[in-house]
């Protein structure tokens, strides 16, 4: 099987460093955030964001990648503007984001995020979906208080756009389930509404934020959807063939569940022996195996799906890459960007 | 059992015409937001608003009352200014309202609405999930992109409030099904969240979008929250005594389900040994039989907790009617809330 990372392992580029300043500049905003909830929703918000236990003991360095806000920061300036003037909107980005998660958990019945038990699993149904239901308000809620007049109507509407994306895309990798055939068209649809269209808003409202002009922001708003695309079809992947101990997954796990993902549509889709015999271990509908999940994952790999998936990742880096400007501040998006593709979990 | 009636079958008051303009005036605007949706979404949105079936043939008379969107337009007119003015913020709160109802007929697992199945019972969990999340899209949306610039930032903050006031209530709500004791003040913090916020903030933005003052803005609120706690109550009695075919709920169906309503909980704080009775039917985790339900209703009726409610929401109407103007235009809301409280259903 290939390796996941299309390069050498990479572990502290720069890169790194811009997401660790962008989540400590948003981090004080998701608190003031989080603390205007009740004491129970609260508790579930700062469990999920990694802040502390399902009994409300810090838990250092559990917190997500902050990859979508360090996006909206370092659009900010390579736009020519002060990351400080998009701190709102990276926030909001990421409240956004944590709704989807939360709610994605319950519809897709995930026990684990981040190798930790997701918020429906500890606390039911009904307080995960209220849960998302908050991380969304509160994102709307940032961008009303926190941005300067003139941008907040734009910014909210490319939020509550890209809201309904998320919606969009969740329900065709939901509906994928039950339809005998999915092509690789329907796989990327689905791609850009359910990763790509966030990612693309979190560099276009960085882009907004410091006054950016139409032309640039759709620009960012591209590079972002680009991306987006690559880091999913990296995603799924890892999700194949990634080290459950790097990735916080069970190995395996979107075979376990006969998820479409694009390495699993392209192989279907090749025409080879390897196609019939995984179109046929989709087809059943009893429990797989653990030999099963294995064999599933070599059909994948002989039938071309992952080299294929990381064929495609690399082209839309490099559509992302190409919109960039050619001064050198555009040097911390293309460090994320590598950052976003060349990983392992 | 005491007629849930405070005074003569109200039937075509002048407020139902209200009602019939408000619905009217905002139906476009649900119709454009509901037509960015994807197919699936779309038809699934117009089946919960009651435009069409399950398979999408046209159900003329299914829609709900409109009463929060005429709350809003009423308020507009009362504080001096013109109706169309805040259009947007009463298809913004319908939508608001619309997002919670379909969520919280996931989380209380309820079969039907307004005697329809529910969008979970047709079309499963996730998507009802999803429905829910795209309404409250649409409802900041149409804040962001129909409001004139002055007043966005402020519409869209007093709305996001109030969706986390929702989900606030809602949590209270289900919460309280798990304590053993509810106190009446527990109860009404609950049901202002749940019930009086959304209506609060219905007319509070309508002023707002008519330039009215901040003390005048708060009066408003103060007005739709009251009415809202009235609207509750008046409610928690017909859940208990209302006829189904009047209504659209199965009889007795939040005794059956052991819902902690305001009659409840004030007849079990009642001394009574009506309460002593009723306490061992709802501590019992054994299906209520008809009989019993029947039961639980006398109960709730000998220990007076009928009579309370209906005396609670006739002080909260009073409250809501003193903070009015005195001048002539405010009629048209007294009208709609004496509409929402002298009703059947």
């Amino acid at each position: 099987m290939p390796a996941t990372e299309t390069g050498p392992p990479v572990r502290e580029l720069p890169a790194q460093e811009v997401l660790v300043r962008a989540r400590a500049l948003i981090e004080p905003v998701l608190q003031v955030s989080v603390d205007s909830l009740g004491d129970a929703l609260r508790r579930m918000a700062g469990y999920h964001l990694g802040w502390w236990d399902a009994a409300g003991t810090p838990t250092p360095g559990a917190s997500g990648k902050a990859l979508r806000p360090a996006l909206t920061l370092t659009a900010a300036t390579v736009c020519g503007g002060d990351a400080a003037e998009a701190v709102p909107a990276a926030a909001a980005v990421e409240l956004l984001h944590n709704f989807s998660l939360v709610h994605d958990d319950v519809m897709d019945e995930d026990p684990l995020r981040r190798g930790r038990r997701t918020v429906w699993s500890v606390w039911g149904v009904t307080n995960a979906i209220l849960l998302g239901d908050a991380f969304h308000a509160l994102s709307v809620g940032v961008l009303s208080t926190r941005l300067p007049g003139h941008v907040t109507a734009e910014a909210i509407t490319w939020l509550q756009k890209t809201a309904l994306e998320l919606c969009r895309g969740q329900y065709d990798d939901c509906a994928f389930e039950n339809r005998p055939q999915v092509g690789i068209d329907d796989y990327i649809a689905m791609a850009m509404g359910k990763t790509g269209a966030l990612m693309g808003c979190a560099c276009a409202l960085g882009a907004l934020c410091v006054g950016a002009d139409t032309a640039t922001i759709s620009d960012m708003d591209f590079f972002g959807r680009e991306l987006g695309l690559a880091f999913q079809f990296v995603d799924d992947v890892i999700g194949i063939c990634g080290d459950p101990a790097v990735s916080g997954k069970p190995v395996g796990s979107d075979l376990r569940s006969r998820k479409k993902t694009l390495p699993v549509v392209a192989a279907l889709e090749s025409g080879t022996d390897a196609a019939v015999e995984l179109a046929a271990l989709y087809r059943s509908t009893e429990p797989l195996t653990s030999d099963q999940v294995e064999r599933a994952a070599d059909l994948v790999h002989q039938a071309g799906g992952l080299d294929l998936a990381l064929h495609c990742a690399r082209h839309r880096l490099t559509a992302a890459m190409q919109v960039l400007p050619a001064h050198a501040t555009a040097e911390d998006l293309q460090q994320l960007a590598r950052l976003v593709t060349l990983r392992d979990r």
